[in-house]
């Protein structure tokens, strides 16, 4: 097994390096990157629906939607008609890595755009390993999931800044307890934020659409003081 | 990335080599083993908590619960009463593998049991190319996660036997359709078998455990034929 973690060694560091260049060119363009990560089905592309909806007025957004096969998600995101939406399907792998983003992106005017979401392939374990380049990592979970998820997928809540409780419609029919979800995701990271909504009853989406506004003003302050 | 594949089918064959010993020693002590694959959340832990309570008088049962942390699920099962419980805590790895499960099996008696389910990490992807000498691999889907997945991970569907539908008592809320989700598994694998039911209520496990029964005979017969 000891080369084998050699030669993923070696992968990650390839990846890092490109993340490293991708990273530079989001702060180069002011673009404010978030890489999207939960399990399937946690409601990342119901997500996206909604505030491309909602702050396509307000926002250049582009959408890169990862998935094992199909672009039914980019689709989805399209239908809204609300930014520059690409689909990259991984053929099999478990997460999107750097070199499939910057190929992505060829095809994205970053100039026109503030915000670029990284909708990651559905799954809590390998993504986590693969920088992307993002400012930000945003962890969606669902009440029907169970508020054990940040105990047992610990690496993924880690590496997060924001998590995303959906489905709060549904938490009477669930065994899930908002509080001790947090609780058991402040063990494994205590500077994580947290936000509770419903895609399906639009309930709490305003305070994501505030928290992304927060993070877009105080990218382009970034940038100002920088020059100033 | 080329070495990296060379080592990864290294990799999978070392383990297709631990898991064709294991098919072996299952079919040599009359064992049932299935390897239960879902996303995360979906109810794996619950399904087999409802099964080893249903059961655990009528057959011999053993669990093997893997995790990437925590030892949560198998402590759920151990609460039954109802059988062998072994955990295996992967540590970050996303699938379970055949030399996992060769050294949890040194402390689980064969010759005690007729049915060994192994939980496998929540995760839709990865562990569909892990063979762990399972008679066949059961996915859990439920209906929060919604019926396109079987096109998005069309690699587990494809290696599954049996799809269990779970959460059906809350189909109502989601925009989840069992004849689509149905049609979309047969797209990618005609010869799947499906079973609905809901862990919370109790609805459709009869079916799951009359299945169950008629694999247990099934394998019974084929060892009777042989030896006659």
């Amino acid at each position: 097994m000891e080369r084998r973690i050699e030669i993923e060694k070696q992968v990650l560091s390839e990846n890092d390096k490109v993340a490293l260049q991708l990273r530079q060119e989001f702060a180069d363009r002011r673009v404010l990157a978030l890489n999207l990560v939960s399990s399937p089905g946690s409601g990342k592309t119901s997500l996206l629906v909604q505030t491309l909806s909602a702050l396509k007025a307000e926002f250049g957004i582009a959408v890169v939607a990862g998935d094992v096969q199909t672009e039914n998600d980019a689709q989805r995101l399209r239908e809204t008609g609300g930014g520059q939406i690409r689909a990259i399907e991984t053929r099999g792998a478990c997460h999107l890595d750097a070199l499939m983003m910057e190929k992505a992106l060829v095809e994205i005017d970053l100039d026109d755009i503030d915000i670029l979401f990284i909708e990651n392939v559905g799954n809590l374990v390998c993504p986590s390993s693969y920088d992307l380049g993002e400012e930000m990592k945003v962890v969606i979970i669902s009440t029907t999931e169970g508020d054990d998820k940040p105990l047992k997928y610990p690496g993924m809540f880690r590496r997060s800044s924001l998590m995303i409780t959906n489905k709060i419609d549904m938490i009477e029919m669930c065994d899930f307890d908002l509080e001790k979800v947090r609780s058991n995701a402040v063990t494994v990271n205590n500077s994580l934020e947290f936000i509770n909504v419903s895609c399906r009853t639009g309930e709490g989406l305003d305070l994501w659409y505030d928290w992304l506004r927060k993070q877009v003003a105080s990218k382009k302050a970034t940038v100002c003081d920088k020059s100033g």
